[in-house]
């Protein structure tokens, strides 16, 4: 099946709608997808109280997660099996329970099989809460069957 | 209260109990403390089905918030309330549901109110996972009351 | 002396010379300022044979060099005195001797002391070749008279 | 040209000698190469007048070039040819005009053709200035004839 044919936007949404099925983490985290487009992605997660740390703030790693998951959906959206190979987090402004966060990723930059994508976390009041890069790596040019992969 | 009498072991462990008692995504994600010691931390984590990502392997935000919990735990052993200002973490494999995860954190340099920390996340085999390097800042010189934090 | 009711323009200008004169490095690499702004500094330097690695293309300190330099004009233009406490660079592309580069850095987030600064490398042809982000740290609220710090 | 019946060491040499006939900005900065060993290297560098920066302190672009050399050392010394793809630094304290800087690189991880590698920069006091951390790339299995790459 090729995908060199298709809409670019259609491809997106279809390679999300496919991630969406087999994410895990999303549900647990209740993160929502808002919007999705060709190397960009739009999420957003409602900070619980069981997302705290052991300040009684919201934990790093749930907020470096939305934008990691956001970047994951961003550098997939072409329709092959990008992974991230590494990531950087700058935390701005802690972030407290009943924060609304939206995270908006967009790809920087891609060559062969890598690529440089930035998400910009912020909360409901469109203070920024976090800035994060990663790094992609394509590791098929065509998505695995569910189940198959490796 | 002063902490500058204290043992350097008991103090640590009285501020990652104090920790503890409050750290809610510990509870959520199952991570385990394994050990700690002034300046050191070590965890555990057992990766379930519901920390899959859109591949269907174990999401990145949970490797990264178990590194950056063992780092928070590892820079607030003196007494004192520490939050990252940044991490960067490399992804150097795969974890897959069933791998049990250790993260070994420790302190390579503080001055004043900064500190940088690494972690080090191998799997039940022994292999490297993930490698973190985090940016402590310290907000306050004693820890606050539970809940009444800024 | 107070900056509060300067033009922000003609006081990052005049943070921009009080650098220029006291930079080294700038003439030892020739390193060009080509624009200067609030916020915001573009840089250029020619790739010269003596600045080639072990294998024979720039070396990469010579970018991270340029890229540096671009954000520490960007983040004294409002006239206090800024230094880098970190900074990453994603090598994208390699340049080589003859090679023109230009370097643009912005200012993306600022609070209190601390700052979030980007610089893109790009070569003559508009090809990427590096992306920088660093993180500034004010130490003084106005500049220090000529080898006055510290 | 077979390296695989190599004693380590010598190898490491080799490859280290082959570096340095070709690098230019070892000696447009003063760099040199203290030890080499499979997988690590010691580099040192005396702080000179023309490398200060705007601050009137070390240029941070000398210091990340000093821990990128011994970084690009320390991954070459297999043989093959390695170049950055990142690299990420925490300025710890300043260097000033005649500190003797050491940098000390070791590989910490390797894996197919990418490795990540740390090193640690301290002045002639044994004081921290810098910490480095780059991940490399293995670009050729084999060193390329002199003049001979892309």
């Amino acid at each position: 099946m090729s995908h060199t044919h298709k809409d670019p936007q259609a491809l997106a949404e279809e390679a999300a709608a496919a991630m969406l099925a087999m994410d895990r983490v999303g549900p647990l985290l209740g993160i929502r997808l808002v919007k999705i487009a060709p190397g960009a992605c739009t999420l957003s997660m409602t900070i619980r109280p069981d997302m705290g740390n052991g300040h009684g703030i919201c934990h790093g790693g749930m907020i470096f997660t939305l934008a990691d998951s956001a970047f994951a959906y961003a550098c997939n959206t072409g329709g092959g099996s990008a992974v991230a190979a590494s990531g950087s987090i700058d935390f701005l402004a802690p972030a407290h329970v009943g924060d609304e966060l939206t995270a908006v990723a967009s790809t920087v930059w891609r060559r062969g099989r890598s690529g440089i994508h930035e998400t910009v976390v912020t909360n409901q009041k469109g203070e920024a809460i976090a800035l994060f890069r990663g790094r992609s790596q394509l590791v098929s040019a065509t998505r695995p069957p569910p189940g198959g992969r490796e």
